[in-house]
């Protein structure tokens, strides 16, 4: 019951401040955000304290070495994360943007304004900078933000509170515009995403497992993120050079993202020519690749592959392998066995390429191009909160805009409806 | 559990089918539409006949007078609902438009391209029209209908139900892509708001009561519109003229429109100037005051008003009315007792005038202008499957976009992230 109230009073709070940063000016929002940027750089010795002794905790709980990383932060890595939030204060302002405006024959002119969503509540695991980068988008796109980190990372997460909690002050804006919830009991979670009053959209950032289970249990929109199985084809009608780039760099630039492709389908009218030496440019980077019966009969190191291994974010250097018969079995295995992140087609044929683009039921798709693309930055978005695979709302990487919406704004001059 | 056999066994069926709907061309989607809206209008009798079985059962088992209207179809209505379909082959075709289009520094060009939903499905009440209405909108959005009306309705929905699959047949479509549930049980609306896997959004169309208990019980995502509480602000600055003419419209135009106004706020230093004329003009049209102290001062006839008058939907020829200190109250009053919905501004001042635009939190914002304004034909939309008071997703009239996602592309030329 104690937390219930403390959880219903983080929400009313959150409700209250998100009015107050809803109308707030875009100069106030940046001086904020750069304020909390410069206390970050001030402050680094006695977040990176808080964050060892984090990690000491986190050794003596046994937490696994891929989790120690995450929550491992560096001078440099704390100037990055100041480094970050001043770009958010750089990007333009999306919200009070009026667009479409249009005349109708009522007289009336009707377009629409960009608004925020009113309360966005953020759930992630160890990674402490996702606490200043997840504040700043917030706060910059005018909605109010309750952050749900970590227990492992709550020493560095209460630092970081106190440095946004200072840059909101020295803007004139409420504390409660970033709340961090202070308590390490689970259940705060449960209740987080079901306080539809209060939350408007969940963001998860994190595992699988975590988002699964959210998913499962939320009462509140989500914007999420299942899983990576992206796709790279490789058509009959692929220049040989670009096919080799795009699945080496798609494969291998990084293994850990989920962006990162984790099946190749190759047209059967070009697999001779083309499967031998990309298997041999992956075998030589140490990548197992695992194949259908004719990738095994072209590649002697290729394991057999299971349906499983088609439907599976490896996140590891292996990578699923399948000869298709042509455009429409790559669309309909990627439909299938994807997980409508990203793909892309190496091709050189116009219709073909257009085909892939419009058919493919995924947040990205692309011509000719690497999956790892895939990204807010590389988009242009100036940052992002993360990437959605979903279609309601918002879908593919989510920056400042995917946390607003569009109200509709009539200009009158004294019309009335016939 | 035979119930739900049949329920899953439309959801695969509709799932199967909007991958086909999804990839058909405009002119395919166009030809299916006015081969319905031919069929509607030749079989108009035969459809009659079976509105008058529904209307017979409908007054034997007591339906309520209301209810009955709602269900009655005659021929002029019937052929509205052929022109209604023809209306929608002739609007533009959303799906596979490209905007946006950029190049970045990388080189690649990224851009957005509009997609269908998916599947839809619709929860509607005794209106026939609605059947023939909403499978054109999804079929013109490339989406699959899964349309569940009221069971009072189902002998019409049938034959409807019949000239739509002929439509489909003649374009060559899958009968699937349109699919009205033929069951009366009220326990498939359950599995209807619960197959997350088949289901992608769900869109009611009915009474608050409907809309409530969908929602609380809903897994699949809604576009969502509880009631229509909207306000006209008289501001201190505002035109007598202007005044008159929205209050009137905006309030006795139609009395059971979600889009009529329900409350009227006056500003103080304007109260004795214009609230006894609107008064004199409302009382004369037969609609019932229901003030505050301040306006039972200046209005003779004015009732006591409650907070629950304040917050209610009258749908009657009924207003709330309360005098504020300005712009500021009006703001705070709305956000706090309205339903997000549609709200109006009467002023010439263009600073206050702007506040209200960027601070009112509902989904339509006015200023000089009636709110009977906020409807799909009205704004441009051609044709509305609804108004969402929500911000997810869609917010306002919603048509044809409305039910199209936008998907990332990216062109490339062999281009490798760095």
């Amino acid at each position: 019951m104690e937390l219930q109230a403390y959880m219903q009073r983080v929400g009313r709070q959150a409700r209250d401040a998100s009015r107050a940063i809803a109308r707030a000016d875009s100069r106030v929002k940046n001086d904020a955000l750069r304020a909390i940027a410069s206390a970050i750089r001030r402050e680094s010795t006695a977040l990176l304290a808080a964050n060892r002794d984090d990690l000491a905790a986190a050794h003596a709980a046994g937490l696994e070495p891929v989790m120690l990383e995450r929550l491992t932060l560096s001078e440099r890595s704390v100037a990055v994360m100041a480094d970050g939030v001043e770009q958010i204060a750089a990007l333009p302002d999306p919200v009070g943007e009026i667009s479409d405006l249009k005349f109708r024959p009522s007289g009336i002119q009707v377009g629409k304004m960009r608004v925020p969503l009113g309360v966005i509540g953020i759930i992630y695991e160890a990674r402490p900078n996702v606490t200043a980068d997840a504040a700043a988008l917030c706060l910059k796109s005018g909605n109010a933000a309750i952050l749900r980190g970590g227990s492992e990372a709550i020493r560095s997460n209460r630092v970081i509170a106190a440095l946004v909690h200072e840059g909101l002050a020295l803007a004139g804006l409420p504390a409660d515009v970033v709340q961090v919830i202070d308590t390490t009991d689970r259940a705060a979670v449960g209740q987080l995403i079901t306080m539809r009053e209060y939350v408007d959209v969940i963001v998860p950032r994190g595992g699988k497992g975590l988002i699964a289970r959210l998913l499962a249990e939320s009462r509140v929109p989500m914007i999420q993120h299942l899983d990576g199985n992206c796709h790279v084809y490789v058509d009959d009608d692929a220049d040989f050079d670009k096919a080799m780039a795009i699945v080496e760099n798609s494969k291998t630039q990084r293994y850990g993202t989920c962006n990162t492709a984790e099946s190749l389908l190759v047209a059967r009218a070009a697999a001779a020519r083309l499967l031998p030496p990309i298997a041999a440019m992956l075998t030589a980077k140490g990548v197992e690749i695992r194949g259908c019966e004719e990738t095994r009969a072209l590649v002697a190191e290729a394991l057999a592959a299971t349906d499983e291994d088609y439907a599976a974010e490896f996140l590891a250097p292996i990578i699923s392998v399948k000869v298709v018969a042509g455009i429409d079995e790559a669309i309909d295995h990627i439909n299938r066995f994807g997980s409508h992140h990203t793909e892309t087609i190496v091709s050189e044929n116009y219709s073909k390429a257009l085909r892939f683009l419009r058919e493919v039921d995924s947040s990205s798709v692309m011509i000719n191009a690497s999956t790892r693309f895939a990204d807010g930055f590389e988009y242009g978005l100036g940052a992002e909160i993360g990437i959605s695979t979903d279609k309601i709302h918002a879908r593919g990487p989510v920056g400042l805009e995917g946390l607003t919406s569009q109200k509709w704004i009539v200009l009158g001059s004294g019309q009335v409806r016939r």
